[in-house]
């Protein structure tokens, strides 16, 4: 706080519009969620005035606190915010609350409405978010920051209510935040007892400050209406450098409206006309004054402006003075935030296979991986408790953790959910590049996860082996079988599943090339075998998502389309045929929904439209029908998997060169 | 405990059989996890002679304790005390562990070995397992115990590692079980400090004994290896008839081994051949001595024999003279665990619709779960906290919780996955069948708990309301755009989207009728119309998948097949094409893979060679190229959706007859 900071009156001023403009987005859109903004407008008031070191006309500011509304669905808190603080939002915005193309969408979006740090609204997810943001936080400071000049030194808050105290995922990562001592993140807990079905008694009466103090938590509490009082316990969390800080804000649900403040009616659903003006009358303003602001509350930010500029005024040129004490430095910095991910990738020094050579792909990933760790300095990552089966760690990279700051390799501990959701806060703090590891079949721990990544246009990495029913004994609870395609269909998701280590290396690098998707790399426990790539360009085309692996002279009589492990037994079964006399094609389909975007020259090119069609892949078959030329069918498994060695369950399930003749008709060749 | 009590040194012959078995099996194997079954063999063997009250020649008595290994990979441990108590699992069986076809499956496997509770190997699912199974203990008791007669008094032991507690689904459940009182669950926390990665230290330093305090549990702790302690801290935890207990063992990994115990290296890796020889003669037995048992264990649990059948006899007895005294409750009982779930389901007074009536599908779901709830007294389940949008209540049926045992709404809190587990728990059980509501998007939360329902043929039912992004203002976050189609290739799971008020009757119908697999049902928030069904059949071919909507004379040009809410529109463009004299038929596919498995001349009747076909549903393609006939794609959405009104919304993405008609190769007819 300094001499400008708002007084108590100022932020009553600012918290009366925050609970206005709150209640008639929501009344104007006739939808939305104005409990939660009532309800803690004061804790607002005193983050956006006070507390958080921002500048709304430069929110990209890399030295800005991070602000998560881990409890998406009150966007209107945060729009409400982001319009008074100075943010490009204009009140017209406010006006389109949840209407098609506005800045307000219904929960906040991340790159899409300036000065939101996250898309949230799946609960619990937000607090996973600010885990990995304060985790970027001090990986940055460790190699940035010199005894003269902290150019990395922010704070990450978060705002959660009941509801993200109740999932599993902030469970998950407030207990490695406790591990990791991130002592610059401070969670508020909207404690308002009460949620859809009503009141929390109903179904949450646990301590959650004593859960939290046994995660290794500072945990402290107070009205969610003393800011003086929140004011004081940020400081003390600050003051407490060694632990995460959860400030529990007691609050009343919609706060401010006479008749519903205090019950679930108002946590959901607009007030209704007649208790807008109820809640107007009560807040001590006109009856009809829509979209109400308090010009104290405008004339404070307008004279705040100023301070938040020098703040960053202040830091970029603390910035400046480092860069030329530091060029090394500064030259990693800007290779950190530079846009040339692509060429890096192109540059790693990949391993090498020859044709011929058998090597799992999560073997030859991990080799591909550790290539790409000597050329991206900011790539970071871990694995869910699987890092010597995922072949997930950088050697010599170092180990993260409260002792060492600088260390690149993550223990996420047995915690797939969080470590989605943190590997996104990672990426989303700027500057680092990450990864997440854990056998395929717990992709589905961390789904939501990773469909937030997608939606964010997160360019994270998944790193999933043990990825088919090859696990062999560890039976149907570990063997993916709709795994693959249901990934495949997550919007933005790119999902590979490489044939052998030359793919894997193509794998890598689109990966790391990707600056707005996630990509998910689906790999092998068992060992596959390089081949001989029938398209000279097959690196080309490789993004492409498929490509001729082995051809046939003239137009193909038959397509043999596989991916990953399953590309043996294709080129098997082309083998056989081919000795029969038939004209024989393999495409290697390492990216199917890529190949599908193609145009139809490409897919032609590669199936033709009279050709046999067969799709080979130890998964189901949902989704391979669209393939096109002559389609017969699928080798693959419709049902849960077995325990067995991995070469009698494929036998068991028909996984063989033999049943691709047998599906393409000329069985017994 | 009893006069026959197994003394200490007898738990020690058991102990060190289990020893030898679970690390023989595993050499012989060459795979598996021999670290927990060594570590914590005492307790298993207190556990299985002198605390579970159960009768290995029985093992489905209704009257059991149950007993779940939630840390699954160690399935040596189970495999070897059911072989020891006398279950029906020989040792031959123990020597082909991980064998294709055995009964010791690489993770314990529900429904395929004798004495396995629950399906575990994804971690944290079994605690969720036994919650439930604590919860259906309370409900059957409340219905069935008289003052006379406790039929129904059983207690839920579950056995759980580092990983287990680390994974957000325990903390759900455990959170659950506090604030519910299940005091008569006891879970036993094997903390031996040794994750996959290495030492818990890297990433697990919580508190978790003043975690599960702050749960509202009772914790208690002591050495693995004190068996008397052991059976003590038991007592305890049955006296605190409140709270659940967790009782920390701490234990050493491996303990056995003398050059591995302790170490991560035996976690999940036979000891080696060597080792194997050093562990047998550090246990004092011959180093040759494969499958070692010791004869004191084998003599015991013959002459503990009689003991539990009497147990069971005696049961038996009480439970015939409760049946006696209490006609009603002995009838009730009977339909409670008979199998005429389909006459039941047929005989439900379902609502009735007529055609244009208008009614969101989770409307008419509500009225549907009603209906079936007042012919299935042993119907239970509730929603994650948002009851009140998923319709998901059960009037006047009271609320479970702490203070009512015998309510049947459950409320589970914002906690999906651990509800998804929850009500696998209490379908395990026995006698009770159960639903789970959420949003459609949130099934993504739940989905380790819905594949491992599915892999378990357990016939629970999922209410998946806000079906798509019809669900309008709430955006990207909450709009379902590819779970449909993930959810139908979950093997084993029946996914129905039904298109208006009698189809969701019929839904339901099925879900009832289901005594094997989960059913799914995806429902809309808004209001669709019901339609006149031009098969006058289309009830009896509901199971099948899908059936003719609507008709034209003579044989289709054209078909255009819809689920759900985007049957309306396929309605409409139709009802334009036949105005231009084009022949269309509208199928309704409610249950899309059902279909699929329908033989070639059903699928044939109703999608003819020759005509032109178009899906529609507001989501991915993904699958729907299967349909057959001359397919031209699908109207529908295959990226994230967005904020707004849902009209404006699907305007926007182009859901609409004139986007079919397009598709149809026929606009502007």
């Amino acid at each position: 706080m300094n001499a400008n900071a708002a007084d108590a009156k100022t932020l009553s001023s600012i918290a009366t519009s925050v609970r206005t403009l709150s209640m008639d987005g929501v009344q104007a859109a006739n939808s939305g969620h104005p409990g939660l903004p009532m309800g803690v407008a004061e804790l607002g008031a005193v983050l956006y005035a006070n507390i958080l070191k921002h500048n709304p006309a430069n929110p990209a500011w890399p030295g800005r606190d991070r602000f998560v509304l881990s409890a998406g669905h009150g966007s209107m808190f945060l729009y409400s915010l982001l319009h008074l603080s100075g943010y490009d939002l204009p009140l017209d915005e406010l006006k389109k609350f949840r209407q098609l193309g506005s800045l307000t969408p219904g929960h906040p979006e991340y790159g899409h409405t300036a000065g939101v740090e996250t898309t949230t609204g799946p609960l619990g997810a937000g607090i996973s978010n600010a885990v990995g943001m304060a985790i970027a936080e001090t990986m940055m400071a460790a190699r940035f920051n010199t005894a003269e000049h902290r150019i990395i030194d922010n704070y990450t808050y978060a705002l959660a209510g009941d509801g993200c105290m109740m999932e599993g995922i902030s469970s998950e990562a407030a207990s490695l935040a406790g591990h990791l001592k991130l002592g610059k993140l401070i969670v508020f807990y909207d404690s308002n007892r009460i949620t859809i079905e009503g009141d929390t008694a109903l179904a949450f009466t646990e301590d959650v400050a004593a859960r939290y103090r046994a995660y290794g938590w500072q945990t402290l509490e107070c009205s969610a209406y003393d800011t003086d009082g929140i004011q004081k316990l940020v400081a003390q969390a600050k003051a407490e450098g060694g632990k995460p800080t959860l400030i529990t804000v007691n609050s009343t649900i919609g706060y401010g409206s006479p008749n519903k403040q205090g019950s679930h009616d108002v946590h959901g659903a607009p007030l209704g006309p007649d208790e807008v003006v109820a809640t107007r009358r009560n807040l001590g303003i006109a009856e009809d004054a829509e979209f109400y602001i308090d010009p104290a509350a405008t004339g404070f930010f307008a004279a705040r402006k100023a301070d938040f500029q020098a703040a960053d005024d202040a830091w970029r040129s603390l910035f400046e003075s480092w860069r030329k004490a530091n060029p090394d430095k500064a030259a990693q910095w800007d290779a950190f935030f530079s846009g040339n991910a692509a060429a890096l990738a192109a540059g790693a020094d990949m391993p090498g296979y020859a044709v011929g050579d058998s090597v799992a792909t999560r073997a030859s990933g991990g080799k591909a991986l550790n290539a790409m760790a000597r050329v991206f300095d900011n790539l970071v990552g871990g694995s869910a408790d699987l890092a010597p089966s995922n072949k997930s760690d950088m050697a010599g990279a170092g180990d993260y953790g409260a002792d060492d700051r600088g260390g690149r390799n993550l223990h996420f501990g047995v915690r797939e959910h969080a470590m989605g959701g943190i590997v996104n806060g990672i990426a989303l703090y700027g500057g680092l590049k990450a990864y997440a590891a854990t056998f395929l079949v717990f992709a589905d721990y961390m789904r939501p996860a990773i469909r937030l990544a997608a939606l964010m246009n997160l360019p994270v990495t998944y790193i999933f082996t043990h990825d088919s029913i090859f696990v062999g004994e560890d039976g149907p609870t570990h063997q993916p079988v709709e795994h693959a395609a249901s990934l495949r269909i997550i919007p933005n998701l790119t999902v590979l599943r490489p044939a052998d280590g030359e793919e894997v290396n193509e794998s890598w690098r689109l990966a790391m090339s990707s600056e707005n998707r996630p990509t998910a790399l689906l790999l092998t426990r068992q060992n596959l075998t390089s081949f001989e790539k029938a398209d000279p360009d097959w690196k080309a085309n490789f993004p492409r998502g498929a490509y001729v692996a082995r051809d046939c002279d003239g137009a193909p009589e038959y397509v043999i389309a596989a991916t990953g492990s399953e590309l043996g037994i294709a080129l098997e079964a082309a083998e056989t045929a081919a000795a029969a006399g038939r004209k024989v094609r393999v495409i290697s389909v390492p990216c199917r929904e890529a190949f599908f975007r193609q145009d139809d020259a490409y897919r032609a090119s590669l199936i033709p439209a009279n050709a046999a069609v067969v799709s080979v892949e130890a998964g189901v078959r949902s989704g391979w029908d669209q393939l096109g030329g002559k389609y017969l069918g699928h080798v693959g498994i419709d049902t849960f998997g077995a325990s067995g060695p991995a070469k009698a369950v494929a036998e068991h399930f028909g996984l063989s060169a033999e049943a691709i003749l047998t599906k393409l008709g000329i069985a017994g060749v």
